[in-house]
Formats: structure tokens, C-alpha cells, sequence
């Protein structure tokens, strides 16, 4: 499963006499090491000696180290500077705001600012229906966490959330033009969270929440979905269901099974599980059997995770009791929100003919791909260097697309079937195949399919 | 006084016969109206009728209505449409968030998105200082408003002042390469106002607060300087006091005085005024007679204006008691920041021998300044129609420039009257005459001066 990563690609700058082959040196090192390598240039040569800038993706940071104090301890080389492309990348931050519109000349402020702007207040001032035509409102979306389950960091807080929810706000520009702003809350209190986003939301046209841990995640969205004229998202459930369901659905074809008759077998019953088996079995899924770090999941815990109740309600294991891999056995779809390796070999050979596997954890899956691969018909995954990976970057930004387009207020399990529907679309029959089950991040149509989904009459 | 304003440009889109000479009669009308064109395109000439876009600049909006009265009462004038130029540029906003690294291949993503930007931020929880260092931060400001006193239109909400906010992003960006974003409040509470920047004040670098009134603007910003660790700003006041300090510091230079010995009167004892006085305070200004709409200023209301308390205890008129005409006799220095016409000619002739006019009420000055200029030595306004327009657009780029830069968390008054110093000087002492005692806000040395005047030791 280890595999190398641009994510954590590094630039070393070394330097070495002629006469000791540096350049074979160096790689040799680093191939030695299992990293790839990306980029060499020779920068500089001056007498007998060559300064050499190698580029190479490690697996992860501390393969990185372990690469840089390889090339240290061959004598013949000697390292400058190791810099890393990540962290380069984001000196600065990823996003800026810009003026769309000229500010060159004196008669550009007098339109843009006063004495002009204030002709514009006015008429918003009159008519509040002006707010939308006449400001950013209407492409502009917060991307709001408080930083309490951020990727799988855990609670790492507001400002170290910053950089990925920049990462979204620059996602949500480039797939779906849309202008959307981080706000990283310094609160994890529901009731401060709810406020806080109800007295800022006049600026935007929508809500993405991210990354605020279950089960206070349900009770932010719901409030403020009653609260607010905009429409309110938690990207980390719907997104995920959406895509799940859309994967799902072309994997069914392929294996020419109906969600209605299939034994599916959920790990992880958080924000992203609970919004897939709802969205599954407004789908028709009937036998959903749940399990969580305890085991399986029949009991609820009261008011405190609405969500958990409804699975229990209306998932409930009817009379299985057992453990995961008892569950396992003749389950035609496993879906994995949960943590590394909770599957092993034999679970999967256990499983129903023409089985599905999607082994969502990340970086690391429920089951290595390549085991589930052996038995499985269909094995999908997080991972972007392993085919079908199941990305919430195929949903956001159409979603948010179509909202805002449509002025849509109110987000319904209708509008997130249809959305799955259209990314299920944008893989063609001919194209469809076990290792291509959903369609390409960079494939253009499905921002405009699914945004079209989205504002269609429900 | 009554000027036109491309802030009330208008393009009217009108056919006619060429028999009867419509260029001829549209541009007439136009003129007899007294608007100035500033384009005429034919754009279109079908058999013997032509069409015509004339854009032109009214005085305000009811001209603008006029003007396109007048061409419809014409029986050889066909109007077909009227675009308002201002409203033109204001669709769909005036500023945008975009990307500032590539996102054009799976490795881009990788490393500005997960798998890449998890390091990112396990570097930032690790190290708080990384904040600055590797996302927005340490670049981005938030324009604060609560839509309680936006620009002359008073209490009109958070929805109508997003026009103004954005307004003052984009000028942050073109003139200080600062990133800003409109933060608009549907609160007018104290104490949620102060909370929700607390609570949203991990994204950025810098508070600008902007049009909240009165003396809320005070406790508000008292408090938020006490719990944050960036700097905040209101810009009504001391945006204003900075530059009215620079004009004022150029204009005793022209005229020879030290304003240690002048007497001065100021009109307007609001967030503005109050300002004003007390950095002419700091910088040696010992007589301040103050007045607002109920006369003088020598009373206090208690702990709800402690700003207005300020001015009465060291600004306090001594012995005079009396009109602000009575006020004006005498007087070197009139400030406004009031209303407007609250001075008559006689006010001005009263005054000292070379004296100093500032009526910066906008979009109408305390006194016409062409009858001002009729006896005082200097006179300024807040028009952009008249020399020395006294424009805090002069100030704020290059106070968050230095404050960001210099990574400064607390602002002094010594901060601001450096501030004013780098206006004033920006005028050379070859430049300085009486229509010229500030820099024009298109100089590209005033961002710089001032920011190097704010990081500058204090």
C-alpha cells in the first residue's frame, strides 16, 4: 500500500565534485529509498564542483527525512537546503481576494466607492432583493468549521484548520467559480457556534459547514437550516453520501444487483455514515447492518446523536448479533467510513459473489485495495493513487453551483438523490468498468450535470 | 456646489431620424440641463435612423432622472433604454476569492488539498506561530460592520452596507496589495458584536471596524484591542484623524502657525470628532471649542460616551460659552465632520487672519468652499469635485500594510501621528500650496511612507 505522494514531494539541493558522479550518486540514494523521482536539474557548475536541485515524492514525512539523511551521509554529497514543496506552496496562504472591478482612476472610486456606492446601499436599503443582484452574495459561500474533526487530525482547532478549508475555498473557484471564504470559528459551543453563523450570514448565499465533530454536527446543521434564508450543508455528511451513492449506484449495474436486495455492511456510523444510510435508504436499501469502534450498532444514545437513533431505527440489524466479520459473510456491500484495517482477507473472501468494497478511511482503508481486489468485483477507495476514488471534490461544487443559482433555499433527500444520479451519469455505459466507476475530478460536466440536478424542480 | 459625479453616470441608448439631427438635439438637451458627457458612440445606422449611446454625468439621482425626462419630451428622440453606470459595475459584487496556486493536476491537488495540506496543519497545531506563516493570515483583514452609520445614510443594516464593504476590499487590495473581506453583522448588540469577532478572529490579521455608530463604536473597540492579540481599527475614527492631522500639519505650515497657539473649533463630537481632537491633543493642540447638533460641547452624558467625556475634560471651552457663530471669531481652525451649511459667509469672515477651513461633511460640506475660499488661506473638503479632498483612503491601506507587516498587535497614538507625519510628508515643501496640502490618493508613495511609519519603533 505504501506509495509515494506529490503530497509530500521534496526539492533537495545538493552539491558534489564532478568526479564522484553526484548525479548518480543521488539517485541511486533515492531510488534506494523507494521515493520517485520527479525533477533533477543541475543549477549551478563552478570548477571541479555542480550544485544539484532533485526532486522526489516521499510516502510520507518521515520517509522524507529518511531520504534527506541518506544523500547526508554519503560523503561525497553534501546537502544545502531541503525545501518542501507543500509547505512552499502555502507560504502566504492559497487564497486572495480581488477587485473585479477597475480602480485606475478617479471617476472608478467615485463608482465603486463613494459618492456612487452609496446610490447602491440605498436601493438595498429599499428592496432587499437588491442584496442578491447588486453584491457577492450570490456566489459567495462560508466554508465554516470550528476545527473539532478536521481531515483525520481530530480536534487540532480553528487556525490550524485554516489551511484546509482554504484548500476548499480555492476547490470551490476553480471547479465551480463559485467565492467562497473560510471562517474558523474560535468556539466548539453549539448554541455560539448557531449564533455566531446566523449573525454573519447576511455576506453569503450559502453555508458549507466542515469538519465539526458528530453528533454536534447534526444539531448546528439542523438549527441552522431552520434559522436561515440560505441553504445550510455539511459537506463531510452529504458530500459523502452523494458521491457514495453515485458510486454505488454505477457498481450495482456493473454487478447487475438492486440496492433494494443486497445485504450492505456499513464500519463508521459518525456524520458520513449516518448521512450515507440515509441516503441509501431513501434510495431503497433495506438490510444496513452498522458498526462503530464498539461493535455493532443497536443501541441509541438518546437525544445526544439524533442521527444514531434514526440508523438504529431504521437500519436495526432486525435479529443478526454478532461481529464485524460475522457480518461480512455473504454481504454484497461493505462500506468503510471508519479507520485503517478493521477488515482482513478472510472477511472479504466471506462476502456474497460479485461483492462491493468501498474502503473510505483515510490515508489508510478498512482493507488494502490490492487484498480486496482478489475477491471483490468492485473495490473503491479515498485514495487518489488507486482507481475509483470516491472524492467529495465530485459533489461540492456543483451542489453549491446549483443552490446558488437557483436561489434554492431548502436542501431536500430528493436534491441529493439527483445529484448522485448526475455524477452516476458522467461515466457513459461504454465507459463503465470496475475501474471506473465514477468520473474523473477534472472531468468539466460534472460540476454543470450535478448543478443542473440541483435546481431542477423537486 | 452642485457638481456632476461619474458616481451618477448614466449611458442612455436613444434612436432618431438623421433628418433631424439627433447628435445635435440629445447633446443639447444634455448640456442645457447642465450634466457633462462624457462619451457618444453611434452605434447602430439602419436606413435613415440612427442609434446613439450617450453616456453622461448627472449630480445625483434625481438629475439623472431629469436628463432622461428631458430627451423623452423630445418628439424626435426615441429613449429604448437607460443604464445606470454605477448599478452596471455593482452586478453580481465587487470582489471575488480566487486561487493563488495551480489546481490544475491530481498532484496540485495532492499538495494544496489532502493528502498534502494535513501536514500543513498538523504544523500549524504544533506551532501557533506557524499560523502567520503558512496560511491567509498574516495578509487578511476583516472589514467590520454592523450597518449602524453607513456613510451619510445612517442605520440602514448589514445587508445594504455589504456595497461600502466591499467598496473598501477592493480599494484594501489595489492600494496595499491587503487582502480584506466584508464581515456584515445582523446584530447591533454589544456584546455579540464583540463576541463574534472574537469568535471569527482566528482567519485574520488585522479588525477594521467601519460605519458602526456612536458611541457603541468606542466600548466595542476598547474591548476587542483588550481580548485580541491583532490589531483593531475603527476607520471613521482614526482614519479620519490621521489624515485631518497630515492636511492640517501641511496647512500651519503654509500659513505659519504652531497649533499649540491656535484656537480651534470643531463641529461634529461623534466617533470622527472626538478622533480628530484628541490626536491634535497628542500632538500639542491646547484650545478646542467643540459642538454638536444641540450647541456647544461642555457636558458630558456619563460612562455611555467615554469619548465625549474625553473631549469635555481636556478640550473643556474654558470660560467661552456662546454660538458656534459666536465660536467662529477669532478662530484659526475650523474642523467639520458634521453637517451640512452649518456655517454661514459671516462665520468665515469672523475668523483669524489666514485661516483653515475643513468641512469634510459629505456629500455636503459645513460651508461651500468657494465661499470659504473667499477669506480663509486654506480650505479642504471631503469631495472628490475639490481640491484637497481629506480622504481616509490616504490612511488605511498603509496603517494595515505596516500593521500586518510589522506583525504589530496593538496600535498607539504615537502609531497614528507618525501615520499623519508620512501623509504630510509626501507633500514636498515645493508642492505645498493652499490647494495642495495632501497627496493625491493615486500616489504610490503614501501606502509606503505610511506603513514604514507604522512598523517603525514606537
Amino acid at each position: 500500500m505504501a506509495s509515494t505522494s506529490p503530497g509530500y514531494g521534496i526539492t533537495i539541493r545538493v552539491d558534489g565534485a564532478v568526479s564522484s558522479q553526484p548525479v548518480a550518486q543521488i539517485t541511486q540514494t533515492i531510488l534506494a529509498m523507494g521515493a520517485s523521482i520527479t525533477a533533477l536539474d543541475v543549477v549551478e557548475s563552478v570548477l571541479d564542483r555542480v550544485v544539484i536541485d532533485v526532486t522526489c515524492d516521499a510516502i510520507d514525512a518521515s520517509h522524507a527525512e529518511q531520504i534527506t539523511d541518506a544523500i547526508s551521509k554519503n560523503p561525497n554529497l553534501n546537502v544545502r537546503k531541503v525545501s518542501d514543496r507543500t509547505f512552499l506552496l502555502h507560504l502566504g496562504g492559497k487564497i486572495e481576494v480581488t477587485s473585479k472591478v477597475p480602480l485606475k482612476t478617479r471617476d472608478d472610486l467615485s463608482r465603486a466607492y463613494t459618492p456612487g456606492v452609496a446610490r447602491i446601499s440605498q436601493a438595498i436599503a429599499k428592496d432587499e432583493k437588491d442584496l442578491r443582484r447588486l453584491t457577492i452574495k450570490r456566489n459567495t459561500v462560508a466554508v465554516v468549521t470550528d476545527g473539532s474533526a478536521v481531515l483525520g487530525l481530530g480536534n487540532i482547532g480553528p487556525g490550524a484548520a485554516l489551511p484546509v478549508m482554504e484548500g476548499k475555498a480555492a476547490l470551490f473557484k476553480r471547479f465551480a467559480d463559485v467565492d467562497a471564504w473560510p471562517v474558523c470559528l474560535d468556539t466548539q459551543d453549539v448554541d455560539e457556534i448557531v449564533r455566531t453563523v446566523q449573525i454573519i450570514a447576511p455576506v453569503y448565499g450559502g453555508i458549507n459547514l466542515e469538519d465539526i465533530s458528530a453528533p454536534r454536527c447534526f444539531e448546528i446543521e439542523a438549527r441552522l437550516r431552520d434559522l436561515l434564508d440560505i441553504p445550510v450543508f455539511h459537506d463531510d455528511q452529504h458530500g459523502t453520501a452523494i458521491v457514495v451513492l453515485a458510486a454505488l449506484t454505477n457498481a450495482l449495474t456493473l454487478v447487475k444487483k438492486n440496492l433494494a436486495d443486497t445485504k450492505i455492511v456499513l464500519s463508521g456510523v459518525g456524520a458520513a455514515g449516518t448521512a450515507v444510510a440515509r441516503l441509501l435508504v431513501a434510495k431503497g436499501a433495506k438490510n444496513i447492518i452498522g458498526f462503530d469502534k464498539d461493535g455493532l450498532v443497536f443501541k441509541d444514545k438518546g437525544d445526544k446523536d439524533p442521527m444514531r437513533r434514526w440508523f438504529v431505527e431504521n437500519c436495526s440489524p432486525g435479529d443478526f448479533s454478532g461481529t464485524l466479520s460475522q457480518a461480512m459473510k455473504d454481504c454484497d456491500i461493505f462500506i468503510g467510513v471508519s479507520a485503517p484495517n478493521v477488515l482482513t482477507e478472510a472477511d472479504i473472501k466471506s462476502m456474497a459473489k460479485d461483492a462491493i468494497v468501498f474502503a473510505l478511511a483515510n490515508p489508510d482503508p478498512e482493507i488494502d485495495p490490492v487484498i480486496a481486489r482478489k475477491y471483490a468485483a468492485v473495490v473503491a477507495t479515498g485514495r487518489s493513487d488507486q482507481p475509483n476514488q470516491i472524492n467529495n471534490v465530485l459533489v461540492f461544487p456543483g451542489i453549491f453551483r446549483g443552490l446558488l443559482d437557483g436561489n434554492i433555499t431548502k436542501i431536500t433527500d430528493d436534491m441529493l438523490i439527483r445529484a448522485a444520479d448526475a455524477i452516476a451519469s458522467c461515466v457513459s455505459a461504454d465507459q463503465l468498468n470496475a475501474n471506473f466507476i465514477v468520473p474523473s475530478v477534472f472531468d468539466l460536466n460534472v460540476v454543470q450535470k450535478v448543478a443542473a440536478a440541483v435546481k431542477k424542480n423537486s
